[in-house]
Formats: C-alpha cells, sequence, structure tokens
C-alpha cells in the first residue's frame, strides 16, 4: 500500500535510483548478500528518513534482506516524487511527496506506526517521539493526526515489541537521550551520528568537499592564489582546510583555541594564528567550530 | 546612446558589477592609474564581447582612460541585461539585449562601427570579420543588417583608421590569420588567447577548478577515493590532474601519447597508462586533448 | 661535581647546545619563565638521559628553575663528549663518556642516585628499576656496581622521598608497569611516551620524515615517480605515507587490515591493498606495524 | 687495455654498478634492443665522464651496442677505482684513477684519442678543447701531457673524422661555442644540459629532492612547520617549493622579480614578497636564482 504524489513518475524515479546506486557499491554488496541470506526475513521496518535516491537504495537494501519497509518522510519537503513513486511500484509501503503540510507528515507516521514496526529507523526522531508520546499516554496535535491514519492501537505494547531504532541526528539524539534520562525510553537506539565513520567520511571528507562546492558555485571564485582562513580545526576544519591547499589557495590560515589542535595544524602545514590577525589577510573564511559569533563586526572594520 | 532591454534594470546591474569589482583587484589598479592619466584620452574603442560583469569592469577601466567606448554582444545568448543597463547608465553606448535573432546581433555591430573605431575588441571575430567584408566590397545578408545600421560609411578608409584590434579566441584568431595570407588583413591584431598567462591561469588554473566544480554540481559524487582519468597533459589537463590529488582521489592516471608529456606526469607523481588500462579501474574519467574520441566504444566493453 | 672525558671540549660543547637551542624556541620559553619564578627552587632531579645537546637545552632549563640536576647517560655509546663537559663547566652535576662499560655505567646510576633526588627521569628505566631493587633489598651485579659510588645508603628510605619520576620508552614502561601489577612501585611515574603530542609529533611528522632522510641517504634514489608501498596506517605509517606523496611518488599503496583504518587510507587519497598484490607493484617497501614477517619470502618471488 | 687503480676491487665494482642497473631500466631497455640491434657496430668512443656506477651502465650500454668505447675522466677526483677496475675487467679501454695529477689526467685524454674516435663524450669538455687545440696546431702543457700518450698523430685529420660529440655542463657548452663563434669548431655537438628533460628531471625533481636531502642532513631539523623562504622560481626553485610543501612546510615563500614567475608561484600556491619581508618571518632559506648576494648582510639585522 502506498500514497505519493503521482505513480507516471515511477521510470524517472527508477533512473535516479540507478544512478545512485552506481554510487554506493558496499550497499550493493551487502544486498547481493541479504538477497541470499535473507537475514531480515519475517521483520517489519518503519523507516522516517528522506525520501531521496539515496535512502532508496537504503530501503531496497533492507527490502532485498526480506524485511518489509514503510517508508515516510523525515522532512515534509525534501521528498523526490519520482524516487517515492518507484519505490511504491516496487511494493514499498510509500507515504510520501513533497510539500505536505503539518496534518499530512503525522499522518504519515501514523501510517508507518500501523506496520507494528519491529524497528524503526530515524532521521530528526519524530517518529520514536510520537511512539513514546503515544505509549505514554501524551496526547496533543502531532499525536492525533497520526492516530488519525493509525487508528487507536496498543502504542505501549507496540513500543514494547520494538527490537532497536537507530536515529541519524545530533539534534534527534538528544531528544532521546532526555527521555532515556527520565527512564522513559521504552527500546535502544544506536546513535549513527556518534561513529566514527561517520566522523571521518562525513565529516572531514563530505563537508571538506561541499563546502567548497558551495562556496565555488555562490562566488565563482578562483580559490587558488587566495588566501583562506578556517576557524576551528576539528573532523569539519581540517577537511576544509585539506582540501583549501588541494585547491591551490596561497595560504591556509587557521584559528583554533585548542593548543594541541593548533599545534597539529602547524605541523599539518598550516598558519596558525588568532581572527583579529586572520581578519586582515584573508580573502575567504569559513568557520567550523559549531559555535556562532566567530567572526565578528570588530573583525570587519 | 545605448539600446538595452530596460532600465529599470540598472540598480542590480551595479550590484553585480561591484561584486565582479571586488574579485578583479588588478584591473581596479590599473583603473586607478588611468584615471589619473587619461592615456586613452580621445581613442574610440568598438568592443564586441560578451556582455557581462566582468566585461563590465573592462569597459568601465577603458572609460576611466579617457576612452569613448561601444559595447555590443559577442554572442546573442549571453548578455546580462542587468549589467547592461548599468553601463549605460554610466554612458557606455550599449547595444545589448540577451536573446537577439541575427539581425538584430548584426544591427549591433553596426551599431559598434558607427563610432568609427580607433581599436576593436573582438571575441569571435564577427565584428572584426564584417568590418573586412565591407571594407574589401563583399556584401551578404550579415553585412545587410551591420549597414542598416551604421549607413554607407568609407568602410576602406574606416579600416584604415583601426590602429590595431584584439582578438580573445582561437576560432577567431584562425579566421584573421587566413585573412592574413591573403593578404587581405587591415590591421594588427593581438591573439589574446596565445599570452603565456592566458594559458597558465585560463586554461591551467580556471579550468583545473571549473571542470571540477562542474563534476561535482552535475554528480553529487564525492571525490576523494575515487580513481580519475585524465587525458591529455596540456595545460588544462595538467590542471585537472593537479586539482583531482588536491581533492583526494586515490589514484590519478594520466593517458597521454606524447613520450615527454607522459614522463613529466610520472614525475609529476600520476600514473600514466593507456586508456584501454585506464578504462578498466577509473571511476570519473575527463578528456582534455582537445580532441574527439579519446575514449570509444571500445574502452567501456 | 662531574666526571667527563675532557672539559677542553666544553666550547665545541657550547656550539653544539647554542644550535640546539635556536631549534627549541619552546623550551626557551619556559626558561625564561623559570628564570623569573623559579619553580623548581630546592628539588634535586636525577636524570638518566642520552647525554646529547638536545637534552643539554632541558637539563639547562631544570637548572634555570632552581633545580639541582644530575645528569647520567641512558645508554652507553650516545653520550657527546663535548656537550657533557661544557654541562659540567655550567655547574651540572654530569657523570658521562661516551663508550662506558657496563660498571662505569652502574658506576654513574650510583653518582645519581647519592643526589637524593626529588625527581628521577629516564630512558629505559635502568635509573629507576636499580633504585627499585635497592630499596626492595635485591643485589645483583649491577647493584653492585650502583653502590660501589652512592655507598650504602638506606635506599628504601631515599626512594619514599621522590615524588615522582618520568619514563621516555614503551620499553621502560613495560618494566615499570610490572612492578606496579606486583605492588612494588615506590612512586607515580609520567609515561611520556604515551601523550598525545608524543604520538603526534615524534611518530607522524618525525619519523614520516626521518624515514625518508634515511631511504634518501641510503639509496641516493629519486623518489618522484615511484611507486611507495607502506605497511600499516597507524601514526607512523600515515606519516610516511604523506611523505611519501609530498615526495612526489607516482603510486602510494597501503596494506592495512584493520578496514577502518583502510577505509581511512583510501579516502586520504591513497590506494590500499595487500601485500601480495603489493609486492608485484611496489619499488620501495617501509613496514611500519611494528610487528615482523610483513613482507615475507613469498612476496619477493 | 686499461689502467686503473686495482683489478681486485673488480668484484665490488660489479655490485656497485649492478645496483645502479637496478635503477636505470630505461638504459636497460635501450642495451637489449642494441645487443640485438648493434647500431653501434664498428664505430669507436672516447668518453671523457666522471667514472662512477651510474656511467658504467652507459658505457656498457654503447658496448652492447657494438661500440669500442675508452673512458677516461671529466674529473681527476670523481672515480671510483671498484668501477673502474668492474669495467677494465669487462673488456673497456678504461684510463682512470682516483686522485690523478693534471700529468696523468691529461695523459688519459691521449690514451682516449689514441683510439682515433667516431664520437666524443665530453664532461666539462677538457677532451674535446684538446682535441682541437691539437687539430689547430695549438701547443701548451696540457696537449704536451696529452701527446705525452697518444703519440704525434695528424690530429687534424683525427677530429675531421670525428662525426659528433656530446657536452654535458653548461659551463664546457660555452667553451665548444666560442670555438664555433670563431669558425674553428671541427664538428658538431650536442648540448645536453639544453634539453627539456634535462631541466625536467635534473633540475626540477632532482635538485627539489637532493636539496631537502641536503639540508636534513646537514640540520637534522623537522621540515614539518617550519616557514621556507625560496629565492627564484625557475626550474630549480620550483622543485624546491614543491618539495617543502610536500615536506609539511607551514608556509612557502617564494622571492621572484619576474612577475610572470612570481605570478605563476602565486597560483601554485605559494607566497610571493620581496627578501627584505621574507627574511623576517623564514625559518630556513634557499637561493635557486644562479646568482649570488640574494640574500644580503641587510637582510640578517
Amino acid at each position: 500500500m502506498a500514497k505519493v504524489r503521482d505513480m507516471a513518475l515511477a521510470s524517472r524515479g527508477r533512473h535516479q535510483i540507478y544512478w545512485a546506486e552506481r554510487n554506493m557499491p558496499v550497499l550493493l554488496k551487502i544486498r547481493e548478500r541479504f538477497s541470499k541470506e535473507k537475514p531480515l526475513e519475517g521483520l517489519r521496518v518503519a523507516a522516517s528518513l528522506h525520501v531521496t535516491k539515496e535512502t532508496a537504495v537504503l530501503v531496497k537494501t533492507l527490502a532485498a534482506g526480506g524485511a518489509k519497509v514503510a517508508l515516510v518522510p523525515s522532512n515534509p519537503l525534501s521528498t523526490q516524487d519520482d524516487v517515492a513513486a518507484a519505490l511504491a511500484e516496487e511494493g514499498v509501503d510509500v507515504y510520501a511527496w513533497r510539500g505536505m503540510n503539518e496534518r499530512e507528515y503525522y499522518n504519515a507516521i501514523g501510517f508507518a506506526l500501523s506496520l507494528r514496526p519491529d524497528i524503526t529507523m530515524d532521521d530528526g526522531a519524530d517518529l520514536t517521539v510520537a511512539l513514546h508520546k503515544l505509549a505514554h499516554g501524551i496526547r496533543d496535535r502531532t499525536t492525533d493526526y497520526v492516530v488519525e491514519i493509525s487508528g487507536n492501537l496498543d502504542f505501549r505494547e507496540l513500543a514494547s515489541k520494538v527490537r532497536g531504532g537507530t536515529e541519524e541526528t545530533t539534534t534527534g539524539v538528544i531528544r532521546l537521550r532526555a527521555l532515556h534520562r527520565e527512564g522513559k525510553l521504552l527500546y535502544p537506539i544506536i546513535a549513527v551520528n556518534e561513529s566514527y565513520t561517520k566522523y571521518l567520511f562525513d565529516n572531514r571528507y563530505g563537508t571538506g568537499q561541499s563546502t567548497w562546492d558551495g562556496i565555488m558555485r555562490a562566488t565563482n571564485a578562483l580559490i587558488a592564489g587566495k588566501v583562506v582562513v578556517v576557524a576551528g580545526y576539528g573532523w569539519v576544519g581540517r577537511g576544509i582546510a585539506m582540501r583549501a591547499r588541494g585547491l591551490g589557495a596561497r595560504r591556509v590560515i587557521v584559528v583554533e583555541v585548542n593548543p594541541i589542535r593548533a599545534l597539529e595544524a602547524v605541523f599539518d602545514g598550516f598558519e596558525v594564528m588568532p581572527m583579529s590577525e586572520a581578519a586582515e589577510v584573508g580573502d575567504i573564511f569559513i568557520t567550523a567550530t559549531g559555535d556562532i559569533r566567530v567572526i565578528r563586526v570588530e573583525h570587519m572594520l
């Protein structure tokens, strides 16, 4: 069962998914193995994720492993309607279209919960939190929207049957940690964002490249010959600094208050100085500290 | 005198030009000097160039030097209407709007020639060739369009008064070299595209970066960890290979038939092999040979 | 009081120390502060370290802070006689010359212990272990040599007065950890080799450079254009791989069994493969695994 | 016929040559082909070169092609006696030992000329100049030493039979160009030092690495984190700057008066400034301008 924008978009969606698969060889390897071993046979997965071509590759892999998957959006605006149609065509229970209003968005969560999942997958914790509210007898506008579609289930029992879940974002994990501290978290959650590979590849290499991609698109500036200032030498900052060098920046200056990291930046071949000095020589400034007000009005005078 | 799409766009155009100026400090330095020394006082310049914010900085610099400039497009589709309006507002003789038809495009050249230029600036040689046809008494559809606006001038005399011109493109230079070989070129031309700095910065650094910019926009692929194959190790190819390394490519393979260049690629830290071998291991392929059929069907099997 | 090879060498030693100081600005900054604040006033330090120009800078810094220092060798062969003379001239209690025999070496430790130290500094744990043997009433040939110079002190009480010590090497730490497990360690030890900055700068940057320095001296080979194979992608391995790239190696191949590290190597821009494959294409092989038999006869056939 | 220090050194020399051959695969490929095709059959080659293991690989390759070779030193101090012995053992006409006096050195040239060469190979032009002096009837002390061994040949006729020669050094080429200008050069010379590959690999990559090799041996300094100043951005300078970056220098500053080269340095990712400014921030200074007094006393104050 599925509800999407337009099934006629399925063909275009299939091409999108095919392109994504070409760039996700590891997941395809896993799918190949899952197809033979069927390790998820009989499991039901309720996934609240961005409905994009990349997610589609994941969902198809879970399905190949034998899982029954219900897919709903984790954001009302990020759904690719063609991908949703293609997944629906393949028998995935998709309930997603671009531009849902609040009621439709929580209806979708109701749709996912009515699958009575063994596993939840979440990106922002909206589904997990909704289930917990209902299981703990809390009702509000959003849970009312959920129940419009799921009907009045025994959510306490439903939650107790969930073996575990995943949560992608730091924000989502903060919400669930709060539940846990109050003794109200009903099943274990894997905090995806805290794994080493996530830091390594997403923060360092992914953001290292995509930051420059964004700057080049926005400015059309040639990076070669520029003086680049990077505030913060954590995972993200070192990725950005490394790529600045790789794109030919003439000077790459790191602003970092932690003395060990500052020392590391120097030995990695970067200059280190306070923002007040860097502000006088930089052409391009990037803050990667996770904080605000790193560059202030005083630095611009 | 000017003819543009809509003078109301001038304010937006001024902002565009201002942004471009911020990234063109050398030209601004020259403008500063020109403003004092007025070395172009009394000179008339007919410029057939892409009417963009960057060109606008150049035109304003010529004007600051005392020149009277007529600006017309070198391509019927590349005009930025807001920039054209801003230039018109400043008193430049602009005759340009986006989406000219063939007649309007050559009318514009007629407009530029009616200035009776001392200098021509060209990007594709359409203006220079039109003037030479008219001066040598050749008439065709395009020159008829020119004359519609310029009126029937003594083009032979007009051309003899031109002190010199510039031509930006290789294609344009080929057209003008042909004229020269037949003894028909009426004034000296500077072939901009053959200068060392043009090779260095435009071909090596500019294309080196913009090629990757384009690939990242089109594919969203992470370059780190990829195997990149670059065919051709000329100015462009070495820029692309250098940036591939800088973006973290795992292997950068150069395909190059010239043995000296191939050797240079090896010592620059790249692998060299024939396309038939590279085709088996590459993830991303870029040809920079100036030739076609470098990658053929046989390489894809 | 001091015993060195030849006080006439002191002038040359002073020049050596001056050169080292020029390259140790941080220690000089600390010395400057120590000279004012005298934080070590009244403390006695027994140091068993390589008696080199770099160590001399350290010892002079301790002395500037007010400490009384006895310096003896941590290796019978590494003493720079000119440096020892220069330190003796400055009033440090040095007992060291190049080429000590076993008896002289342990005599030196006796010399250091007779200072009744508050702090011990060790590089291999010979001094610390000797003190512990004596404090626990264990006598053997080496402790007999110690007592020849120190005389029969109350070593138990002497050890109980030591506030703490440092040990530089992993080997030394293993010896002291064993004592600790048996409940016999008499004062706390800082394991220098386990600090983050030690890993970072000594293992990654130091060994990364010195490995190539050694290879270039031994082979006179040009690294540019070579295929380099690095086994192990720990701190040392990544330093060596990074510098191989920096010296222009055409391919840098990492052999690594840990999958996370292998993945990291790929995203850092290196190739990863098993030694059996790497052995067929490599020109230069470096093992940095901390293990033996990484490259075996089978790989050479 | 040969005259060397000690034939007993031949075995060690063979090992030296074998090691060099392992690192000269291109020459070995040529030798393989020469062994089959014998393109030099019947030709006599008089070579005045440094008698080292690398030269030995060249001489053996010429011999494999069918040439009869006489090898003499191009410098009285650079002969490796073991290599000379090994070549003599293989039947090459070697006349070389380390530490020849002037008379012995020119005697060696007489030995080479008595072969009545078809081709001369020179490194400094001593042999070529001696032959030209004799052919033009000029006698001095050095030619007298030559004739002591060669005997009184018809040198004019001998020179006229030489088909051509090579000269390795710039200095040698200057001497021969002077002869040419006076109309006295008797056969064509290939100026090896002016070939593109010589610039590329010897000047850029070779010197780029060996300069750092030398600095590391002399100073034991860690390059990572240092500020390196390179004066001159020609072939040598850019090799040195590139490797400074590769070894982790924190800033690489280029001092260059030629504006195009300076611009290129900036776009290659280096800083450019005058020596007066660079002198204030640099840790390590390298001049690669081919000139003296680039760094002056005023820069050190």
